[in-house]
Order: structure tokens, then sequence, then C-alpha cells
């Protein structure tokens, strides 16, 4: 058979966040073969993740099919997978089962939790990255208000229903809001036995201020919102300890069984096999056209970059960022491909938003520092902004807007991992299951097992 | 401190479903004490279960907050947990944790799969009466896609884009139209280098026809309908073997990684510890009144309870016939509260429906077989007006019915039980994978692990 077309450049992409995903638009109607990999099927709206924990959203209304959005896109394969290594002398990208090369590579794999050498935090504390994150901690909340009703009638336990978020940036900031409403509100007539507006909620911060990445304007101003909320905000309070009923926090000894880790970043582990200088969030340090020193066919992009502005300051982890990087690396791998050279990358600064709750939200965009409702109505706005480029589905965005409107909380649901039925069980084996912490014995003896 | 109040008669109902739900509903304005106790925290809609399972439809548009339906009735308290025995002669419930008393008891327990002795199958062919099982089965029958994408390069494997429902009833009949639908048409631009439509799906019923407790009529126009979708109807084909990548059913072989077993229920296992008569489904007898023999304070209704219409037919497992009887049940509680004695309970048979997809569909309303879009037309206005009485959520309900129309499966989301993040290991653990089953080595040798 004759091969009547030339081979085209093979352009690896990995990760399907905003900076990924972006990229590949870019080559749309270029003669390029794309291979776009990530982990999960879907492109997740991670601004809005924090609303699936606290039970707003559900994950279908911020995930999207990657197939989907790319339908239309010929010259894109997307495959779902995991790259654990990249072999950057031999261009080539390893998965468990299969490898491939590659003419061009964009890294765009994110971050991840970090607990600062304490890993054995992590199945305590959850933090929020994933929809199954997501859906965990909306289940820890959930059950905890479950629990804490159960065991009512015998004593009230502290721990049951006490929540704690470590970690006051944006993500911190915005879970404790939304709790707080969740409680103070969504549920308040829920229960028969306790009552959720009487939760405690905790903000703990190591640092001396929330919002470190916003103005000191900001910072304030979301303090006393959260504490008008009702959510006590701890200030220089590094977690020192963490365990399954308490914490440990600047000196404090706290009760607690719910526990939301939001305290800090690294970069992707794939970092680590990219033979490039990380910086010490385990971030990338890439050239100013965002490539990598020695290998200019490799490029990275988004929260796993590590790109530092003429003024200095490092650009944000933040989703305009990444779009832009992800657009910008992909125009240049076009003009190495047309034999020119590349060009240095500048952000352009959009601002910075975080909310508090409904109708309350700070923005710092560039020296104009807004709070309350007109950050809330930007805030609003922007995200439906950018929902809609990804969907298009504007009657759930109406769905959801009203909804988050009126705090109805729709999707308040524990469910469980799937597991296989096993015969002369009960149908949730018990570990699962939100026991009674107060250990009552049953008049029956020991735990009953069909 | 003075007891004002004489005590009220404790009601106690186990599960949340049609029966359970509607039964405590009756007791709204009643002096009574209700403790209403299920597995999970919501109300289910499972008869739109399906399509959890087959991607249009989220878990959040079926299924509400058992507390939120309930807030505004203030004799109940809601409690999750999952009543493992019923001491009829001691008068209690017992949880894992705790016992609780009643005078009077409504089991509403429901039902569950049955393998019919071939246990170990479960794991294999998930069956669908939980948001976790509808969740397992759409990442299944979504990642066979991405499997047969990533594998496509070297062969075309057959067990891989084989998708098999075991068993022809109405919700074997409604996922597999619900399949053929979501891979003739949904994902049909979706994929490079294979063509979803040409996916082999197979619908295996061990009788002689389809839709066994409809009329000859329906029977007959679901198989022509479900075969013009291109679905392979198997009858007379009890399935004699299943494993990890084939089954034998009728006597054939069949090449399949994905299978979803719709062929059987019995009663709920708690039946068990009741001391009343089971039939051969393990489902309890009940009397006249729906109550049990020997114990007259305890009532078993909905898909547990086994009643025989004076025309000698059993009433079906259908939402209609749970609600009547949920209500027959707790009517004649009140009468018995109020020293009367109780009444009979007669079925009043509303029909039967089945769809096949959107736009068909079938219905038995009495004498009257009606077939396709007639029949679909009352289908779907039957479910949103059963959704309203639970929700009166108008917003979403349009929001679906115009995504069910218009064949976007929004959620159509591949997602994995949470794991505590485990340091040194990549974010998604081996097994939990979509490996490639075509087992190519890659060159790096063994597969990676960091």
């Amino acid at each position: 058979m004759l091969n009547k077309e030339v081979k085209r450049p093979h352009v690896v992409i990995i990760g399907a966040g905003f900076g990924g995903l972006n990229a590949v638009k870019v080559f749309k109607r270029e003669p390029v073969s794309i291979t776009l990999i990530d982990k999960t099927n879907h492109h997740l709206f991670q601004p809005l993740l924090y609303q699936v924990a606290t039970s707003g959203l559900t994950p279908a209304d911020i995930a999207t099919p990657i197939r989907f959005v790319l339908r239309h896109q010929q010259n894109v394969n997307v495959l779902l997978g995991e790259v654990l290594q990249i072999n950057a002398s031999r261009k080539c990208v390893a998965l468990f089962d299969q490898e491939i090369t590659y003419d061009y590579l964009i890294v765009a794999a994110g971050a991840t939790h970090t607990y600062f050498g304490n890993d054995h935090w992590a199945s305590i504390a959850p933090g929020l990255k994933t929809i199954a994150e997501a859906v965990e901690i909306r289940r820890r909340i959930l059950t905890a208000f479950e629990t804490a009703e159960k065991c009512a009638g015998d004593h009230n336990r502290e721990d049951i229903t006490t929540l704690v978020v470590i970690g006051g940036g944006a993500t911190g900031v915005e879970i404790a809001g939304a709790v707080a409403e969740l409680t103070r509100i969504s549920m308040a007539s829920d229960f028969r036995k306790i009552d959720p507006r009487k939760t405690r909620i905790l903000l703990i911060e190591a640092g001396p201020r929330l919002l470190p990445n916003m103005s000191e304007h900001s910072s304030k101003n979301a303090l006393e919102s959260l504490r008008k909320l009702g959510v006590e905000v701890l200030l220089n309070s590094p977690v020192t300890d963490l365990a399954d009923h308490y914490l440990i926090a600047g000196g404090h000894r706290i009760s607690t069984r719910t526990v939301i880790w939001s305290a800090g970043v690294v970069g992707s582990p794939l970092a680590k096999t990219l033979e490039a200088p990380l910086d010490n969030h385990g971030k990338v340090q890439v050239n100013e056209d965002l490539s990598i020193p020695a290998y200019p066919e490799i490029f990275v992009v988004g929260d796993l970059a590590s790109f530092r502005q003429s003024s200095g300051d490092p650009v944000p982890g933040l989703a305009p960022a990444a779009i832009q990087e992800g657009r910008h690396a992909a125009r240049n791998i076009l003009r190495l491909i047309n034999g020119k050279s590349t060009i240095p990358f500048r952000y352009f600064d959009k601002g910075t938003l975080a909310t508090i709750g409904r109708s309350k939200a700070v923005a710092d965009i560039g020296s104009l520092k807004l709070s309350n409702f007109f950050a809330w109505v930007i805030w609003l706005f922007t995200h439906i902004f950018f929902l809609i480029g990804f969907r298009n589905r504007f009657i759930v965005l109406i769905q959801w807007a009203w909804a988050y409107i009126t705090y109805h909380t729709y999707s308040r649901l524990i469910t469980y991992p799937w597991k296989p039925w096993v015969p002369g069980l009960p149908d949730r084996q018990v570990p699962d299951y939100p026991g009674c912490p107060c250990e009552r014995i049953t008049s029956l003896g020991k735990p009953l097992r069909r």
C-alpha cells in the first residue's frame, strides 16, 4: 500500500486538565497527530470540586468525558492511562502496559497533596483533587451527622460533631465556608436529636493569615466572613499531630473525627522521572519558553511548572495560568515544527478570586481589592463562563446556579465503594459502616454477623 | 420533671424504599413516634437506576436524602443503619451496634440478587439494586471501550467489545436497550480506533420469552425493538457457566468481560430472622392484612412480601404495589392503635411498563397492550409524576428529560473507589486500573512500579 501521507509530528500530552486540554485545542486544524493521556476519562473543573465535597454539586456537573469534549477534533487520540515514567533521552513515555514515543511532549500532569513527611495522615485527612476524594469527603462529613444523631441519646461526643479543615488557602477557605452553610442552613431542620447549626467548624492555618496568595485586604475580609458564618479560624497553628479522633495544632488539642486536608501541594511525582531541575515544591523549573533545559521538545505547563515572572513572582497555580501556559506551549511546538524559534511566555494576571459562601467572595484584580457581594457576582460569572466553554450545557447551569442560590444541596448522598456481594454477610461490611463510636454493647452481646 | 405526654406507640419501619417511605407519610399527623431505619441515607428511585448504570442520569438525579424528604414530619426519626435481626418475641430489631424496641413494625427491606447457588458469580456479574452497583456497572461498561481503544492497534479482542446482560425481565430489557443506544448513538463519534456502533450486545434469557411478567404481545414487541437496536437476544438459554472472560449460555460459549446480572431476585436475608413462612423466593408469606402469622403487630410490604391476589396471581414487585402495601400496612396499624380490627389488602393494578430506549416502550394496562411511542409517552409521564412526588425539582426534571431526549449522556464518568494515597505507588493502584488484557510487554521489561 502506498503511504500517501507525510508522517505527521506526534505530540504527546500528559494530562487533560486546563493546561493539557487547552494545548490540544490549539492544534485543532494543524497537521499533527496528538495523543492525550489522562488517568481519568474526564476533564474536571477543579475550582468547583469543593462543592461536590460539600454536597452542592454532583460529580457530573463539573466533569465531562474528555472524548466528548474532543469528539470533533479528528487529529487527537484520547488514551485512559497513567504515565509512570518519562524517558526523555529515548523520547518515550511509559504506561503500566505500554510505551508511547513522541516527537514533542507537553507535561501537564498537575499537582498532588503533600503531608510534609507525615504520609500516614493521608487516610485520616483526605485532600481534594479528584472526584473520588470529593465523594469520600462528602461521605465523611454526612456520616458524622448520621453518627451524631444515632449516638445523641447517650451522650454528645465532641469529636463527632467537630469538623476540621487544615490549610487556609483558597480551597480551605471555600470548603470551610461551604461546610458552614451546609450545616447552618441546608441541614438545619433535618435532624431530631442534634442541632447541626451547633456543629463546631475549624479552619486551621499554619501561617499568620488566610489566603496567603491574595492581598492583606482579602485575607482580612475572608477571615471576617468566615467568623460571621460561625467558623473558628486558628492562625499561626501548624498541625503537629493527627490521629483517628484528635489533632494537635499550635499546641491546642482538638477532638475530631472528620478532617480535610488542603494544606500543601507538590508537583506530580512524574516530574522526578524528567531529567530537569525541580523547585522545593517538586515542580519543574522551566525555561522562558516553558521547555525544559536540555530537551527543547519537552514543555511543562500548569501546576507542575515552576515559572518565575519578570517581576520575580511565581506564576500562581490557577486555572487561567494553566490555560495560558498550555496554549503557549502548543504554539511554541508549532513554531518548532515550522522551523521557527520559540518565544518566551508572559503571564497575564486576570486576578484571583475566592468565595466564602453564597453571595460572599473576595477578589484581587490588579490593584482592585473587592469583597462580598460584587466579588461574588464576578466569581459566579467567571465560573459559569469557563464551564460553558467546556460543556455548553446551559440548562444545567441554570439549574445549578438556582440550586446554589437557594441552598438546595441536592447531592447530599452517602455512597459506598462497590464490593461484590458476599453470601452470609450483611450487604455493607462493617468497617465501612458508620458504627456508633460510643461502643454501646447491645443486649444481644457480641456484634452480630449473619 | 412531670411527664405531660402519654407515651405514643413506637412504630419502627425498616427500609425507606417506596413501601417504607409511603408508610411513614400515612402517619404524618398521627400521635405515633416513628423510627425509620435504612442502610443508606437516600431514598432511591429504583425504576430509573438502569439509567445511572448506562450514563444517562447521575445518582443525585434519582436519589434524595431521606431526611430531606421527611424534614417537616416531626414524629419521625431517621436512622442510618442496617437491621441485622428481628426478634419478634422480644419486639425489637438489632443493628450492628444497638437494639431498638417497637410496638409495631413494618418490614420493607426489599429484595436482593440471587445467583441461584453460584455466589462466586457476584464479582463477575454485578446486579443493579444500589447506587454503588450502578456506578460500578457504568465503570465496567465505559472501561471496556477505553480498553478496546487502547488495544485496537494490536488486535481486536472480541471479549472486550462484547457486553452481556443476563436476564430478560424489565431491568434486563431496559439495560440492554440503553446500552445499545449509548454505543450506537451517544458514543458514535468519540473513538478513533474502534467503532462503538459495532459493539456486540447480548441479552440472555433462560425462559422462552422476554418480560415474562407482561403480555405475549409486549414480549414480542420488546424483542423486535431490541433486535432493531442491534441487540442479540438469546431465549431459552440458561447460563451454566460464568468466568472472567467468557460465559456459557444455552450451550453457546460467549467471550466477554462485561456482564450485568438481572436474572433473579430473592427477599432480603432479613426475612429469615422473622419467624414467618417464606415462599421459594425467600419472600414472607403475609396474611390478608399484610401482617405475619402469630405476630399481628408485624407487617411486611413491598418486594419482601409474598401476597397472592384473589385471582391467584401474586402482587408483582413493582413500585406501585409497594406504595399501596406500605400505605395499607400503616393504616392497619392506625386501626390497631384505635382498637379496630385490620382490613384485608386489595391490589389495584395500574399496569406494567417497560422502556426499550428513547421513544420505545411497551405497556400492559388492563386489557390494553401498547407498544412504541405512545407507551413511551405514558412511561415518561408516569416516571416524572412519581419523581415529582418525592422531589419537587422541576428544573432538574426538565433538564434530564431534555438530556434524555437529545441523547446527551452527560454522566459518562469512570470514577474509582477512594483509597488513601500511598507514597511510592501510582495514584491509581494497578488492580483497579484498566490494564490492556493483550498483555503487551513494554520494552522497559517488567511492569513499572514507582
